[in-house]
């Protein structure tokens, strides 16, 4: 099976700094198969880099490395991780962004030691890590030349998950906007399984002024009405048919969420 | 020769979701080679992807899988189809999409049976059809596994193309703008075929207030002057040369494109 | 080792022309790999093109194939080239793309003959070159069906560098802005080793009207500082921590970029 590798930055496609870290990997392993994720993930914005990953590797086969570069720190101090979780490899900076993935406790991490560049024959810009280090250790791990064990001595990571959790209290579930996609659609940090755990039966979703029951899928509501829904990753979502929830309800990336039962109807 | 499968989607690529598209073909195929043809038609412009995929999928290899999704109708019962046409394979909702791909009467169609998705073990989230049902089955089709005949039952298309022909009587070829592209050039559904099918023979192009004779390329025109010519896909364009012609013109996709003929000069 | 392509042109993705022209390669070529430096090179901006061209394309192996369209000039009569500089192969059109490429005395230049699209079976529209000869000269050259000494008569460029070289005098060194990156870095023209060669051992940069000592890494300034730096392509760059440097400073591609000796301190 070839080598996967994928890619998720806030780099933006209109330099080549995609495509430099796409030459690096290429040149040490030239059968690499390498997909971006993506690399629209707002600049800095470790939240939705976090929630990205953690909701979309799994479209992977096992054994791919995944290479996460959202680094507002780089040429700092800052760590550089490998990490094994689910069957997936991830190499990204120790800022949060493996988030969720870690609290696997099967999950294995270590951090890359100076040594381990050095005998990759790495050496370091001080401002692009991405092609410096990340690329080239995650090609390295795809082609199989190194092995998890050999990165460097285990670690916890030393910041935590960029995307909170959920808070689950019986009937509510408070949570945030995890990242507001390209059509405006508001999604939320909370996953469908925190509403059973929070033994609602009829979840009403409330975000902004709005308060919304919830729909199956975006066709249930007419034109310019908003709508809650259990989205394609499976986390509460709330929509705008045919428009963009975000900027008409004022909603930005880290608002609240919350999630509780619909009252009775009919009594006032 | 490898499989390879082209994406044409309106999810942009801020998001995740053609990455997540590509991982789902990656692990059903891994020695897939799979090519964007565009992410940027506008969010549910069924005429701008009909359009391109109708004028673009011919630059690819015969056996060549078009994996289509733009999808207003996710959710609802609207079917999903796969088709054959000119030695290609095309993967699309049952919306207009395919529109004059469908149109050679040597094209085979044939709806997704239900039995199919079930068989090759897909669940849908009833928002991402993409990811559930497209990308898998162009997955399976460009394996070899899966056989147009064993895809369901014939079909006709229920939906009428989503790109109208070009209106062809004597002298006259009365069309809509197809699409702008990212220049601002103004691209209409008139196939050069037509003008000579009209028995136009100086050809005047009028869009706007415009009312153009025919170019051969854009150095033809001086700087910001509009010109018409049949573009590189073949079809009638105006542009303004170091310009943005549809913003200039006011016009956008559905305006009216007619071609007259030119009338002789000196006379008034 | 797998044929490697690389595209760079101003086509941005919005539309199917990358798309395409990756299919026509595929045709020619299946088994290519193919990477996009970037579509993203501001419209018709040679410089940009030609920077990002001459800095990037050494992370790839050699016997890399780069095809670069960035052609105000198509349709009209300027020259196709093909060079080979420093072990990669590059085809493009003749008006200063490849610069700085050529300056190598080892690099070879020849222009692509009418004979050779036509033994190529190529057919030209007038206005996509990239997709009716850059795309198929690339991929037969990758293939390596076409020899650079098969492809015309050897030329040297019509054109001058895009990017112009910095003028370096003792202790002054005088650029450009080359590019503007997508978070508003301003990168110039300036290399290093300029700094060297003017014997600048304080250096202080000057653009806009901020004059600034050189830092190691973005992280030493304070929020909305501005600092300069040599950047991970080598060269010298203003950025705003957190900020866009370019936007605020009112600066463009073209704005001259000087760097002198640092001024002794408490003289005045």
């Amino acid at each position: 099976m070839p080598a996967l590798v994928t890619l998720t930055t806030d780099f933006g496609l209109s330099d080549p700094f995609v495509g430099v870290m796409k030459g690096v990997i290429l040149a040490r392993l030239p059968e690499a198969t390498i997909v971006d994720l993506t690399h629209g993930i707002p600049p800095q914005d470790l939240m939705a880099g976090c929630f990205w990953l953690s909701v979309s590797h799994g479209a992977f086969p096992a054994g791919t490395v995944h290479v996460a570069v959202v680094d507002p720190g780089v040429g700092t101090a800052r760590r550089a991780l490998v990490a094994r979780a689910g069957g997936h490899l991830f190499v990204a900076p120790d800022n949060g962004l493996l988030g969720p993935l870690l609290h696997d406790p099967a999950s294995e991490l270590r951090t890359i030691a100076p040594e381990t560049l050095q005998r990759l024959g790495l050496s370091r810009s001080a401002t692009f890590d991405g092609r410096d280090v990340f690329a080239p250790v995650g090609a390295e791990l795809a082609a199989g030349r190194l092995r998890l064990e050999d990165v460097g001595p285990e670690a916890r990571p030393v910041v935590s998950s960029a995307l909170p959790p959920a808070r689950i209290s019986p009937q509510k579930v408070v949570g945030v906007v995890a990242v507001i996609d390209r059509f405006g659609n508001i999604i939320s940090n909370i996953p469908a399984a925190a509403l059973t755990m929070a033994h609602l039966e009829a979840p009403l979703v409330c975000v902004g002024k709005q308060q919304l029951g919830l729909s199956r899928t975006y066709g249930e509501a007419g034109p310019m009405e908003y709508l809650a829904l259990i989205n394609s990753f499976g986390h509460v979502e709330v929509a705008r048919a045919s428009g963009d929830a975000a900027s008409a309800l004022g909603v930005i990336s880290g608002t609240a969420v919350v999630v509780v039962e619909t009252p009775p109807q009919g009594t006032n």
